[in-house]
């Protein structure tokens, strides 16, 4: 199962009834944080999660209203004695604005990791998910990012029994290993079903509609875009300093694909997004304007 | 009028139900805060204070939980268009650490001047009232800070007439000018009476007491101070940590004859700082467990 919970929903700046965007995954032990600007830690600490669980954080890109929260978020984690290292991602010159920020957390008890991303996109890999990371056009660098759990086929046990192959074995070819027993090579494939569906997870701001956005959005159970104005009128105020309007997202959604889109990163002039949802569902049935703290635990079909 | 309000009261790192500390305060115009932590624009828009009239932002120190607010404060200040200048008053080092924030806040369309202490304590004068910032005794170079208003004396107008000076030169005499008239010189102290009673705020965090504490504190109409722990049993933590107990902090009041104190700054392991007040107020009796937001309007008195 996969945890998410859209910690807030703002962007430029946090507002009393508003948390800057920012998501936070759980996978199998993993936590992932993608943005941390002003206030996420407290936003986490709102929604009940702990940091601890966080490995990873991602940055979409370096304007303050995603990554200044970063200096209190790693004195907190230094403040739970934590010691495993915390690997961040994010557009090349991660390190310089990371250095930079730390002049005020300069003591951390634990490692920080870099990966700094400089192509139009990447795949980070771990052992049971990837992280595949696409530029966007903002006006600044700036990337999207998806989460992605592949899922094997089903073990099928008639095929393991015809091959004579012993049941201690199973489980490691379950798990993607390749094994030579008495000069026989047994693959997953020989015992495996066809793959099944994993699940996606795509979450994207601080852009215009873009190809590599839909691209990589293909599909995904949850797709989190930016919407930065629901006012129809506003297009080109959104042309003109690189965001979106809900309908833009709502479009792409529609040819991603996707099971669900949750808008997020509203102006601070927009207190009420839900205003405009009966439109922006006529483009794409569903989509959600999402607030502060939305959840949703993804699971894989049962099949 | 001196408006006065703590925005915060938390120490070390902010928590849903408790904002960073830091004080806002106002005055003829003027704007000045102490301590920008992260968070402590939402504590003031929450409060339903805007941030335009800040013209000063002091700094204790820079310590995140201090200073972490200011990347964003400055963008926020920016995206109201603000063009007037504002100061920044802290410890040497003051604008190294600023710039290095800044990598989150380059571009902000006003001046960024910058008062560097250096000593054990400085007089900051402004045509109004003036700021005295003095050493405390903390594990990094801290300061504490005082508002000092003061009053000249009520205008005597028989001394005026005795004087033969004609109405019009009366209010430039009252705020403070000397006057030169065919060749006879009139000083304020011709025609006012004695100097009354002014305004004085004293605010301290993250500091063992000192004397300088005592000393910048006396006879302050209001006396903000760190009490980091509530628990008794806590003392030698704080001496460890350089922070202060309540006790501490009411000893140092009671010291320092000021009218009220209120404590601020509690440790994220102190739920309910009101459970400890009763022993305080047997050392102070003028003690106030201050909550988030707290505010007083402290006026001159009426002779």
């Amino acid at each position: 199962m996969l945890d998410v919970c859209l910690l807030g929903t703002g962007g430029m700046m946090p507002l009393p009834y508003r948390w800057l965007t920012s998501l936070m995954m759980r996978y199998n032990g993993h936590g992932i944080l993608i943005d941390c600007g002003e206030g996420t830690q407290i936003a986490l600490k709102e929604k009940g999660w702990s940091p601890n669980p966080i490995d990873i954080i991602c940055f979409t890109h370096y304007h303050a209203d995603h990554i200044s929260g970063l200096p209190g978020m790693l004195l907190t984690m230094g403040n739970a004695e934590r010691t495993q290292p915390l690997l961040l991602i994010g557009p090349k010159g991660l390190q310089r604005v990371v250095s930079a920020l730390r002049v005020i957390a300069p003591e951390i008890p634990f490692e920080l990791q870099y990966c700094e991303l400089t192509e139009n996109s990447h795949t980070i890999s771990f052992p049971d998910f990837r992280l595949e990371a696409f530029k966007v056009n903002h006006n600044v660098v700036c990337y999207g990012y998806s989460m992605v759990i592949e899922r094997c086929g089903r073990f099928q046990v008639e095929k393991a029994v015809k091959l004579g192959l012993e049941k201690q074995y199973w489980g490691r070819l379950q798990k993607g290993e390749t094994i030579e027993l008495d000069g026989s090579v047994y693959t997953p494939e020989m015992v495996l079903g066809e793959p099944r569906k994993g699940l996606k997870v795509t979450y994207t701001t601080d852009t215009r509609p873009t190809e590599s956005i839909v691209t990589n959005a293909e599909g995904a159970d949850l797709f989190i875009c930016e919407g930065m104005y629901g006012e129809p009128d506003k297009l080109e105020k959104a042309r003109e300093h690189k965001h979106m309007t809900f309908y833009e997202a709502a479009q792409m959604a529609r040819k991603a694909n996707v099971q669900e889109m949750w808008l997020t990163h509203y102006s601070p002039s927009l207190p009420r997004p839900e205003e405009y949802m009966e439109e922006v569902r006529k483009i794409f049935p569903n989509a959600i304007a999402a607030r502060d703290g939305r959840t949703a635990e993804l699971k894989f079909e049962e099949k």
